[in-house]
C-alpha cells in the first residue's frame, strides 16, 4: 500500500512546484503525504527533505518528491540516509537516468530552475521507469553502504 | 594548505571532463588531488564520491570536484557525510546559489548533461562566490545534523 504512496514537501521556493506536482500524482490516483510546507514563509529546507526521507524510511511512503529554490540543498537533506537516494534532475534525460542507473526514491526540483512543463514529464518518467538493475545493482548497493 | 587543495574524482562517465576541469584548477594555481579514475574502463561512482569525501573529511582537500554520467549518483554517494555538500549544478545561477544559500564544499557535474565550457564557467564561480551567512547560516548547520 505504501508504494502506492508519495510523500511531497517543499520550502517556501518550492510551493509552487509543488502544487503542481501534487496535481499530477493525484491525477494517476497515488495517494499523496503532503509533509509541508504549506505557505510561503521562509522555511528551513533541512526539515523538509529530512521529513520526506523519514516517510520512505518508516515504510510511510514508496517515494517522494522534494522541491527547493534549486533542489540543491533539499537533495542534500534527504541524501543523509542510505536508505534514500535523492536525485536532483532538469530534464527527461537525468529524470530516465535516476531511475534506470540510480533506482531513485526520491526525486528533486528547483521551483526557481525549473519550469512546470518540464518538471512534470520529469515526474511521470521517474514514476514510470523501472532500474536497470545489472551492474548497476552493484553500484546502488554500494550508496546503502557508505565506506 | 589543504585550503588550496582541491580533491577532484569521476567515473568513467566524467572522465574527459574532469581531465578539462583540472586545466582551470592548475591554472588559478591551485594543489590538485587526484583521485582517479584515470582511464576509461568501467567503475563504481560510489566509490570515488566517497573518495573525495574522505579527503575532505580527514583534511588532505578545503573542497572537491566530481564527475560522472549525470553528476547524479556521484553526488548522492558524496552526500552520506555530514560534513560534505555536495552540489551538482548545472549552470552560472545553480553554482553562485550553491555557495551563497548551500556554501558547498563539493561541486558536481554531468560528463554526459554539462559541456565544457559551461562547467568551466560553474567552477570559476563555485571557487570564487563567497557563503552568504544569515539565515543560510541556520540551515547549513541543519545539514550538519541529520535528524
Amino acid at each position: 500500500m505504501t508504494d502506492k504512496t508519495i510523500a511531497i514537501a517543499c520550502d517556501h521556493g518550492g510551493l509552487e512546484l509543488k502544487n503542481i506536482l501534487k496535481e499530477l500524482l493525484a491525477a494517476r490516483g497515488l495517494q499523496i503525504l503532503d509533509l509541508g510546507t504549506d505557505d510561503n514563509q521562509s522555511v528551513d529546507y533541512p526539515d523538509y527533505g529530512y521529513a520526506v526521507a523519514a516517510a520512505i524510511r518508516d515504510g510511510r511512503a514508496g517515494r517522494g518528491v522534494l522541491c527547493c529554490g534549486t533542489g540543491i540543498g533539499i537533495s542534500i537533506a534527504a541524501n543523509r540516509y542510505p536508505e534514500i537516494r535523492a536525485a536532483l534532475v532538469h530534464d527527461a534525460f537525468t529524470a530516465r537516468m535516476s531511475r534506470e542507473h540510480n533506482d531513485a526514491n526520491v526525486i528533486c526540483f528547483g521551483g526557481r530552475t525549473t519550469g512546470p512543463g518540464v518538471a512534470l514529464d520529469c515526474l511521470e518518467i521517474f514514476l514510470d521507469t523501472p532500474f536497470g538493475g545489472d551492474r548497476h545493482s552493484r553500484r546502488v548497493g554500494k550508496l546503502s553502504n557508505p565506506a
